[in-house]
């Protein structure tokens, strides 16, 4: 009903189950392959195995989530079906639920970060066509809401531009941090099936084109620093949309915009939407991260009620942020003047 | 992806498109009919606005909402195209997209209540059986996660009754709380369009089956309410969930669950997922209501970015506690065994 | 450093380590005098356990709490000390840590609803003033930060207003929620030491002047229900504080006021402190909110990791309201002007 | 009334008034001497004002924060007092308040991160030794809290024990991050009193100790940096808590400790306190960190209302995580057997 107001269809489209049941059989696929480059199943098994993967039509799995809490263990059973033990034993075997999960979660993660990326650049370019046009005119700094000293729109743009530029040079942290492949098998100590699973998790990641690093199945923070990201850029656009919106009001007419939402009562009126969800969307993402942080307190080797909160959170923010980025490129390239009439002398 | 462990197809239909426009709808053909019989349009005009209203085909408003933050100013004028002027002046004429949006939300969380309080009942029904069957158990009292003294099953188990039957009951206030029609007009005061406005407003409510009172605007109270009642069930779900999960584990062993969720890599294993999900809502609803409290900064005469805080937070709230309690429901009807073998002497 | 700008004296006295103290020793004497009505122990122990609580010196407990997690082991058993046998079994038999720090934590919370009871009505006092001397003075009504229609001061200053008196009406709900004693006995089954426990539970509650109902140990609702009230009146503050900094911006002008901040690089600044501020603890005590809400996940039959978040956080956000409260005190006795300079023709 | 238990002095000292007013002097004395040596004001004037800055007795500030919102204004005006024109004006002139308390704050902030990262280096020195005393003894690995498959106790003292590792590792990352100074001025451009300003900001950065980088007024991504870091060590430890409340369950019984918390009514009880208590804290840090992730929002040139925010979170979080490594290393140090009695054959 709110269109893409409050939300992201493209980036809900990284986090649906289409591309994330995708990332799983990616999963599956690569593991099958390398169980099979390892000689930790028979090279034939595994190469059925992987036809068999690639052949696989997807069925609906939302029903064993229910009752699995998670849709691999029906997804492997699905997919072994009917097929010789060797070859069935070629899937999965060796790694657990959680394995696939979790890098079929990265993986989404991933392309979230290259959208979010991307779409920061484009804001940022167009706020230095709006810092060329206008950054000169005379502007009146406001500290604690109150006039204080004349300036110009550049100390206001800049404000806004550093930080997007700095969260765009952290993205690169944020991606190596979560390029990394689960794999630790049922209880995370990765010892199964055999000797030679440190080189299957070794060519896993380098067939999914991620790094090897220690098991993360109890340790969240990558997770959590992600979020982090997310909610430093949220943060950053909420900051620019209160301050369009403040720009806008009669009275400070500091800012025009083309478009601007209509009114069904004032027809007069031109509310600065876009502003406005941005701070909208900044408060919802940090609110969100308080409860992904619980995520953290990850009992034992395996949290069922820990783990789901980062499914509840992520997408969520995920859209949130790609939102603020639609509305922030929106109102860059809607100003039709910034400031005051004449250059500051 | 995750079916219906973490989401709820029942209560999101009841904040979906369709069900919020027809709420819309009977916003406005509630309002026409009242223009109509208050004198405030003429009979003939409000009539054949009634019929446009009622032979609407709603049209696609995502987009529109994008632009102008709300689907309303769209949906209105599009019931009003073609129509005679006198005819569109009797649509919506004194009332504001607020108004709109309020009154359907009210319906729709009305309607969220009455599901989740049905289902509230039907867990207490089923804990009721379970009670019956094996309060009489013995069952180590367990305090700061030690033993402490012997006691019976019914402990445990009233403990999570009598929350949730004060809940229950709370669901009236919540409800009279919800009950109220939002009808101020484009700033709140409910003087537009003539004299007959109070009449007019009281007709409507009475037609919607609302009540009427001050105009809420600005005073988001009663939607933090309603947040804070579904907090309050969930987080009474949840301490059952972690109570379940903990009584489930191998050493305590003091229930026994028909189903529970497969693992992947471990098939002896049965997972107490459905408890585990429930702390997982109850987490996940807390930390939602903090952002909705967020909606009580409501600056001004309406604010844009407060107010969008609640679509982003009652439905999923909505959902969380419903499917919570639909994993309720499961686990007492799985119980197999509650307690020690033999009851207390 | 910040004086009283984010924290409030008066509330943290009730909540302090004195008035606890004296409050768990309110318990102790009408439980050890309930003991003796009874006839659960001796008359003439109860009394001289009685004298014995009465002269009790309060050591320091921070040690043993830092061991205990609590005060009270250490508390009783420093009141004990010395005392014969059947004296020493009149103090405390039958309760447990639990039912002296939760009654002792509702005493300080019935006090902390008192003040702030008290400082809502001396607000609306205050509001009533300004109400008089300048609701009909012109204010143009803004929607979405925009310029919207002409309306009165007295539409802003009653959108204050309104909300501020339900909350007063809400504050006896809460109270009467609050009035009752825990008395549960150590696994919260009011079974020990005798038959007569029921009655001693009444005559305790009586004593102290609360009532008495079910055992609440592991139900937090009540808890959670008085942090939604100040989290209520916090927002509806916030939402105040939040039009008095919009209304003070040079170019929309519509307040004037006494006092307010300096500024050590802008003499001619004058910062709308108290309204900010009012803004600041609506923001956290909202975010408090989600964290008292993870206490209703409260394990067992006692969770000590669950109910410590009550003891961060409803102080906490006692003292923010409290703040609140003055800040908008001060600035309703500070106005020295609203809206524009002539009323509405 | 509850010691150390949620507290902690040692971290509270270095928020508290004697050590930022200190901080704030160290600014003030550097901005001074900056200014003399840059030749902005004359270095005789310089001289005798840092003779004042150091001879300065701080007087109590509460009262004029209260008023001004921070308490820099009345602290510049009580160094001036009574100085010469020419000295008065070689104190904080070109600097802000901002300025002083951002700095100071950062002061606090790394002495903070020093004594976190220095008692992280503690547990896991107690950790390591706890690993080489029961690392080999069998454990039976739990997921989703059912007993899954048998392994030893190194597999989840290393779960706590390597993310703690990381979190000493990122501890330079934050301390990179808040080693910068804050210098802008009143608007933030650096601009004034004169050309040199930039060679002034820059001595400053150096005899504090610190960088220089762009003013960062309005741009607040280092402090939610420094909470999230905060909230990652916070979660580990609240996993490792939860972990060992669960290890310490009679029945499971794979953890034995020296000391633990006493009951009232149970003198049998060993409750599990500082474990339980981590998880709390852990919980506690992570709502903090949403409401801090509010003060991004930072409107115009400086926002009073957001900027309080760090100042209600940031001391609040570091008294949190560093109580909550305090227990972790008790715990650690406490320890009397983990695991089965025999190691694992």
């Amino acid at each position: 009903l709110f269109g893409e107001l409050l939300s992201d269809s493209e980036i809900a489209l990284e986090f649906g189950a289409d591309a994330f049941t995708r990332h799983m059989l990616e999963f599956e696929l690569a593991w099958t392959r390398a169980l099979g480059q390892c000689g930790i199943v028979p090279v034939d098994d595994a190469e059925a195995a992987e036809d068999a993967i690639m052949a696989f039509a997807i069925p609906d799995l939302g029903e064993s989530s229910n009752r699995d809490g998670i849709p691999v263990p029906a997804l492997v059973s699905a997919i072994r079906q009917g097929l010789p033990e060797g070859v069935a034993h070629a899937i999965h075997s060796g790694a657990t639920s959680q394995d696939v999960i979790d890098t079929a979660m990265v993986l989404s993660c991933l392309s979230a970060v290259d959208i979010l990326s991307q779409r920061i650049g484009s804001v940022l370019e167009a706020m230095e066509e709006v810092l060329e046009r206008f950054g000169d005119r005379p502007l009146m700094a406001r500290t604690r809401m109150q006039a204080s000293l004349p300036a110009t729109v550049a100390l206001r743009i800049e404000a806004w531009k550093r930080p997007l530029e700095d969260h765009l040079a952290r993205a690169d942290k944020v991606r190596s941090a979560l390029q990394v492949v689960q794999i630790g098998g049922a209880i995370g100590i990765r010892e199964n099936p055999n000797k030679h699973i440190e080189d299957c998790a070794e060519t896993l990641a380098e067939i999914l084109g991620l790094k090897l690093g220690p098991v993360w199945h109890t340790d969240r923070s990558r997770m959590v620093e992600f979020g982090n990201w997310m909610m430093l850029v949220a943060g950053t656009l909420g900051k620019m949309g209160q301050d369009i919106a403040l720009m806008s009001q009669q009275g400070v007419d500091k800012i025009a915009l083309r478009g601007g939402g209509g009114s069904s009562a004032m027809p007069h009126k031109q509310n600065p939407v876009a502003s406005e969800i941005m701070t909208t969307l900044a408060r919802y993402a940090s609110g969100q991260q308080a409860i992904l942080g619980q995520a953290m307190i990850h009992e034992q080797e395996r949290s069922g009620a820990a783990w789901a909160l980062e499914w509840l959170t992520l997408p969520a923010m995920a859209e949130a942020v790609g939102a603020s980025l639609r509305h922030a490129k929106t109102l860059m390239t809607s100003v039709e003047c910034m400031g005051m009439a004449e250059p500051r002398a």
